[in-house]
């Protein structure tokens, strides 16, 4: 019974998100969602972005918490509408939390639409919400090893953003390995090695998401 | 029927964790949920831990992950028993699946069984062990702001364990608010601040676990 349940709301996500893709596709948008570990940077990638994207792309933001409202407060200085999603305690967005809340925007008016998770390397990638693609962010700190672990996570991803690589000479990375087990899972994905903190790398990052949402 | 469904999981778990929590007390041993985010540095705590209390206790460790043995065979190095459980995706351990292995260790021969969650600092917090204590592993990279972001995890915790101060003077770490955010959602926690790479801090951590598991 308990694998049935789960079947059925995993049934009802996926027929949400299909018809959130719809939407999505049909106002000529890119919903992209963004996953990663407490602390790997997602909030920090979307400010980075949103300082090299305004101008050129009219963006929007869906900010996915346990609690509070700080990543929210943090992007809306950037003047672009973000809706604050509180779960309450609940590990992941689902689609219908999602489906919800876009009445709060004007979706024919948008080209991208950014979707920040729960931190969380695990839950998230279970719930599809619609989005044309998953971006994980991981980051230098959190080892070498994280693929391996978590490998559901890196082969769901379309991108994998590597964060916090201003700290490659204080950490013992190997990412000769980080980069074998990705492609392992992941053959096709795209990867881009950034620091949100000096701007390292993130002019390749911005360029393909200005790219992908333009087109 | 979703919510009780989940109220029966939690009531089954609580109730097993029960019977855990009578059988690790009446053979005289301290368990230990170690939680926290993929690459807060749970393993190389416990590794480092190991190295100092092996002597002196005699200790068994679990390790929960989604996949591989990589924790596990790492562990096995110091002569301690070590048992894997695989969660095959899921994203935290429950108290059946410790009940599950029990059987593979001498209960009555041991002071200390350490239990390593799966990396995640959401779902684990839900899922009483029967443990004595829950020890929150956090890391100087992940930010100040995680208390504030996923209080659960910290308000649940008789310990943090603040690991990478090594990072210190590489990041923008505010000490003063991340103790102010702990101490206000957990006013009873010890708190030690070490780092697993250099070995700062860890003497008054293993001091405190010596003391817990020896009384």
């Amino acid at each position: 019974m308990q694998i049935n349940l789960a079947r059925r709301i995993f049934d009802i996500n996926d027929r949400v998100a299909e018809r959130l893709r719809k939407v999505f596709e049909s106002s000529g948008l890119l919903a992209v969602n963004v996953l990663g570990s407490p602390g790997a940077g997602k909030t920090s990638l979307i400010e980075r972005s949103l300082e090299h994207l305004t101008n050129k792309l009219r963006v929007a933001v869906i900010e996915g918490d346990l609690a509070t409202s700080l990543d929210a407060d943090r992007l809306r200085r950037f003047g672009v509408p973000v809706v604050q999603i509180n779960t309450g305690g609940l590990c992941h967005l689902d689609s219908t939390m999602i489906e919800n809340v876009l009445s709060e925007f004007d979706l024919p008016t948008l080209d991208l639409l950014i979707i920040e998770n729960v931190g969380n390397l695990v839950c998230p990638v279970r719930f599809d919400l619609g989005e044309a693609c998953k971006i994980v962010v991981a980051s230098l700190p959190e080892g070498d090893d994280k693929v391996a672990k978590y490998p559901t996570a890196f082969s769901s991803a379309s991108v994998v953003v590597l964060n916090k690589m201003d700290l490659k000479n204080a950490l013992n990375f190997d990412m000769d390995r980080f980069e074998r087990d990705l492609l392992a899972v992941n053959p096709a994905v795209e990867m881009f090695r950034v620091s949100c903190c000096t701007g390292i790398g993130l002019d390749r990052w911005v360029d393909w998401l200005n790219q992908r949402a333009a087109s």
